[in-house]
């Protein structure tokens, strides 16, 4: 059983989202208080969403201390409703699981980096494991913290990110198909973006909430809530998060930095230097330079590089500082096939078309009631009959069914914006055309009108 | 061309759902401060619904005022947006249509009457064809408003709200599937009882509505909102309109109005002579009778029937006015046919079978894509492309799609709560049993438990 | 030590407000459900307020549950952070006190009547004196819930609300300058007026109150919350209690009432007999009596008075009903004396001046540091620092110590819309100008124009 | 005159605090779309105040946004109901100043810096200087794209932030005490920290703006409103602004710039190079080298300097990514002769006290009835009676009254939190303490424990 020291008086945070950030025990306190915790307030929670969505500027560190809230408000719920009466009876045994899993909800997030998807995709870096890697490599203050609970407390937390901790409950709570993470993102990112889609009935889902053998249940009266709960976060997906101008911008970062790895490989980058990605550059980087990398660190050099000699790099650069997002348009089968044409057409108009044109899909399973194959923890969604009885949430809402197991989103081809203004190109635009004509069926064909989506 | 002169400063009432009420014109406040419109004050928004939602004491006075504020912003919408150019273009010819659309959404209510669908269930009134004759009929306040803009004024805005005026949008804005009167109502009950289902993205829905040749479509970056709306409606008649134990109350209400007819009609009512509903109870009421009801008369009445000799009507007032609401149990086809055995054990119990215990069904149609045998206008929601085709809203939403054209809700046997606290009854609870096991695949089977639902 | 059974599972009431109120005990849910606690759902909260501001429409029942649930929380901060370790300690022994401190809290408005005040000061009732006879007398069915926990726990709840229970913290929770009252009442109002002066941060108020040996006190890092609250307080009067036009329909009521009570002493009160207002009528009412009136059954003797043969009755009748508000002016040391030649004036147009016109005074302390003369509990608020010293609040706030012990409001004459109207009156209109001249330097003199004051 | 042409069709971006922004000319667009617009996203709103309220992480942009908006509607509001008849009427010419003001809205933060004050004060760059640059420098994007319009236009957009523009309507939206700017930064900053008391009723103080000959005043039936947002910004001031733990970091951040200048200027920084920096260490820089800097720029060398050989540099860096502010405490006439003392005492523990101790202070005006000194425009509320009178607010508001013309804040004292925790500090501790014990009498006596206050 873990235990730490509780402060003498409960301390308080105020966040917009959930009023009061309550912290108990000094182990939390010195965990936001390392290092590697703070740096979170230097990467945004949402990449490049913001160019899209101006208001929501906020960061993974006010993120992961909503996530800690909401799993130690479930806890409480365990503890003062549902406490064990003796072992193994699929109730709640705080004892052993409440600090475990308070830590686990606060550092769940705590090996993302800068641009994190983007950027794990061109250097092969993951977050997953650098999370773990925080919590179990003796050389981080995280880790020494962790430590001071007990010499197995570091492994124990980082097990229940990677889904092994023994004790369903304290998985489920930070990861599932409705756990304390997806809760605060949706209700945060909706209250910084100014939409309403992510505002679902938080204090109903936790009050219905309840531990049984295999994880956590929702009691039936609750159904509609949680119910509610998945259509926003259905709705968040199609109208925020798939955006395609935010994709528009990931596409141009992913471009800028691939030329950039490009240059140094070949030697050709200007002479103002990147310092702290020089490592990432060679494929040879520690814990300590990836832990030096933020946003701020990424833009810092995007001004270098936007007076770089390399005119792609240069140009790139600036329109991600800048702000000029790609164009796309939607293909399907039948204009799939014409792609190669529009890249042809973008190459002859002067753009590099490995740099100046990309496809991109984004899809996302709004609620999956059973896949087999995962090796993800079980994550279907259990409604509790006043008997006991489980349903699977979908058999018993009509709404849910008619999403579940549907992957939705679309796929699209990106090109510069200039192609459609060339007064001169007499190919590309009838042949963007005959893409537009391409009658939408699918999720992603209604993006926004009211986010900055020039 | 119906004219009315504008006041000298616009004149802005508070409202806790719309921050503010623009009333511009004279005839719109002389309308708000006639007799029939302050009548309203005194009749609750949802009737027996605030047994349940405390909060939900929010009268058909505030609606009416909100229904005209959306109104307006719909106009001014059409009218900056899409002025006609020429006529018939399908397009906003404001002049011709703003007052008579305003008047139409202040006063689409104004013929309800207290407790409205159950008192016209006993007494075979109807609210639309008393709204008709308010409007119309020379005697009231409202008509002679009305008459001050034309002597043809009245039958013009009568005749929008019974769906013949010519002018398609105006129809639509007072009535259809996503009109002024519906957005009002789901917004200022959620507000009212506090829950969360019923709010959708108003601010983004008026600014995607557009006027074509054959009424209001929305244009298709909004398609999410409007799925969104179509969602919190169905939400908020699953989880608010049809909880059962507000219907519970309804029962308890409509047989202590029989009760009180039946007495009347027998000559056993006692002494306290309910003056205001005799008219009623004879079958021969004037206009005049009928605005002379609200809530607090029949409640009145109520308060002196709570000491009337007969045991029943004494009894059912009593249930009414201090919250006894019948319990009940949904029935299926299988269990349907137990109903008799049960009126006959509430009867033995000493309970008048007729009195307390009834059927009660419930049903909405979330969203009908298209009814061609109704009577109503055309009331499909059509999302308009940027290149001005239109499609049927669930031909483009999963969500709506799988929602539409299915009537919902659910069929409920009522009965003395005292049927299950009897001791020696040693027949009635098997059976509640019986039904109970009935497995729920619809949709109330999941009624709220943080409304008061005892 | 009173306790009471804890109900199988705590049950939840959605609200507005509060987002749930929490029923902990089987006899605060049994509370609910007498008789008399069901009457305050037809017991408007603001009176006549509604005619002014449309979306005030919640009732004495809703703000009840709200100050039991303020109550409710207070007790649980006290029990969680300041249990009692002996007697005598100026801590919180929360099995002594809990369960009383609920009661009082949830009942404390229990005797409040239709349009209190105002019928108040006709009928000479008391709602005070009332709220112990309804606690104490045997015959209330809340009386024999309250006994049921002990025969003399009725008496320890009556003495909480006047102020004689002997734990201190108890009485200010329910009874002082910032009490579960006050609270309420404030947020509330501001919810549904939809006004922003009422909205404090009620979250931070709760965690910084603490109790000390006299009372409450609030620890000094809340300071500033603290003296928002008192703020707000003031806003709230001067912006919708005091409303001239709010009190412009009191003034027709209190004539109503007047009016009809000489009519019946007179034997003049036309066929249709008020028959629920006749003990009054002739002073010798019963508990029961009492409690048989509400809002609604005034309202419905209201609308038999709209057609009594009596001009005056009838008249003041439909002005109350159909709200035709007295118009007012502020008058000062100077412009009183102009007074009885106003009064003169109205006799002269036709009026009966002591049914249509009346002086109207309105006066609140939006702070009191001390009254040593007050025979209410000691009321000034207490800001305690880190060692434990209290100081009185307007000493450390600059803005409370502005506004303490000043009484603000204003003195207004009543009197007929009619009389600016009149075409032929010479003389009204110059001695109106001259009232309006003077120049305003108190608080009321900025009446909200965007609420209903015409 | 000048105009610019309109957007074929209104473009909205959604907002959190506003709902909408809506930009309805190309060069609004234009404007938002230049670089040197784009870098705001960069530059926090709050500066160091993030680490005190963590959800404050909103940008200069999207309050750059916001003041437009605001402004827009006040230009609204006087188009429609204060249109100029004649020249010199003291009313709204809207051809002629609609385009300045909102150009001036957008740009009147453009020539904010990174950690704006903390930046000038060390190297001396002001902001206001540089957004007039911006603005007039033809080699600026945004400088070309106000050209478009007039080539007089840059300069009579600067003329309105320098308050020299003619009209004083325009002047006094953009700066005055009531202003867009003001309004939208209390409303945003309350927004994103989370706290209430930056919530006063925008929607009714733009509905009380009215312009006359000398520029803006109030209609007195908004007073309450104008008192309440004088209000509001006290306590925004008091509670948020002033928090001493965000002082603290920005004690951190001035010392750790001042050191790492230190070591430049005497060649013993280390050999990560701060590219971007070096042009103000030299004294010599231009503005494209001023528009390169943002916070993520300084952040970036920060984190270079984490791991400089000079031990303070290296220390200060790390205090002030890693979050950990000197501690403080308020200091007097009495006990300023100390801090000597505290000084050598510090010394003594090893730490410079040039970099490791300062004072600090923050004062504000709350309101400012007149200041004749001021060369800012003439700041005071005006309140316009029905009859045109002019009253200033604080003669009418005894709230204003209290706090105007007083300059509320403290004065600290800053040292390492080590000082406090050194085991063999026999001196450090006494002294703090008879700090301590100091009387406070003044507002920031009683800084907020719900935010980060560690």
């Amino acid at each position: 059983m873990y235990t730490s020291p509780l402060l003498p008086r409960e301390k308080v945070f105020r966040d917009p989202v959930h009023n009061y950030i309550h912290v108990e025990h000094k182990v939390i306190l010195d965990l936001i208080n390392t290092t590697e915790f703070q740096r979170l307030r230097r990467i945004k929670q949402l990449g490049t969403s913001s160019f899209t969505f101006h208001g929501a500027e906020h960061t993974r560190f006010t993120h992961s201390l909503g996530v800690y809230e909401l799993t130690r408000q479930i806890c409480n719920n365990f503890q003062q409703n549902y406490p064990s009466k003796h072992p193994g009876d699929g109730l709640w045994n705080d004892d052993e699981n409440r600090l475990v899993a308070l830590c686990a909800a606060l550092l769940h997030d705590i090996g993302h980096g800068a641009y994190s998807h983007t950027f794990e995709h061109i250097f092969g870096t993951n977050h997953e494991h650098i999370t773990t890697e925080i919590l179990t490599s003796p050389e981080t203050e995280v880790n020494q913290v962790l430590s001071s609970v007990a010499p197995d407390f570091p492994e124990a937390v980082a097990s229940v990110i990677d889904h092994t901790y023994p004790n369903p409950q304290v998985v489920q709570m930070i990861s599932s198909q409705i756990d304390a993470d997806r809760m605060d993102y949706l209700l945060r990112d909706a209250y910084n973006t100014g939409t309403k889609y992510g505002l679902f009935d938080v204090t109903r889902i936790l009050r219905v909430m309840r531990p049984y053998a295999q994880g956590i249940a929702f009691e039936s009266d609750g159904m509609h809530a949680v119910e509610d709960y998945i259509i926003c976060r259905f709705q968040m997906y199609q109208q925020v998060y798939f955006h395609p101008v935010s994709r528009g911008m990931e596409v141009v970062l992913a471009h800028l930095l691939q030329r950039a790895k490009y240059l140094y490989e070949h030697h050709q980058l200007g002479e103002l230097t990147p310092t702290l990605l020089i490592p990432f550059f060679e494929s040879n980087f520690s814990l300590h330079d990836y832990l030096n990398l933020d946003d701020g660190v990424l833009n810092t050099y995007f001004i270098y590089w936007r007076e770089d000699p390399d005119d792609a790099l240069r140009d790139l650069a600036h329109r991600f500082l800048d702000r000029k997002p790609f164009k796309s348009v939607t293909y399907s089968q039948e204009t799939r096939e014409l792609i190669p044409k529009m890249r042809e057409l973008i190459g002859a108009a002067g753009f590099n078309p490995d740099y100046y044109s990309a496809l991109n899909d984004s899809y996302d399973l709004p609620y999956d009631a059973y896949d087999p194959s995962s090796k993800e923890p079980k994550t279907q969604i259990e409604i509790m009959a006043e008997d006991g009885t489980l349903n699977e949430l979908s058999t018993l809402s009509m709404l849910v069914a008619a999403i579940a197991g549907r992957s939705t989103g679309d796929e699209r081809f990106y090109f510069p914006k200039e192609m459609l203004a060339k007064q001169d190109d007499s190919l590309f635009s009838p042949i963007y055309d005959q893409f537009q004509r391409y009658i939408h069926n699918g999720a992603l064909s209604f993006p926004r009108k009211d986010a900055d989506d020039e």
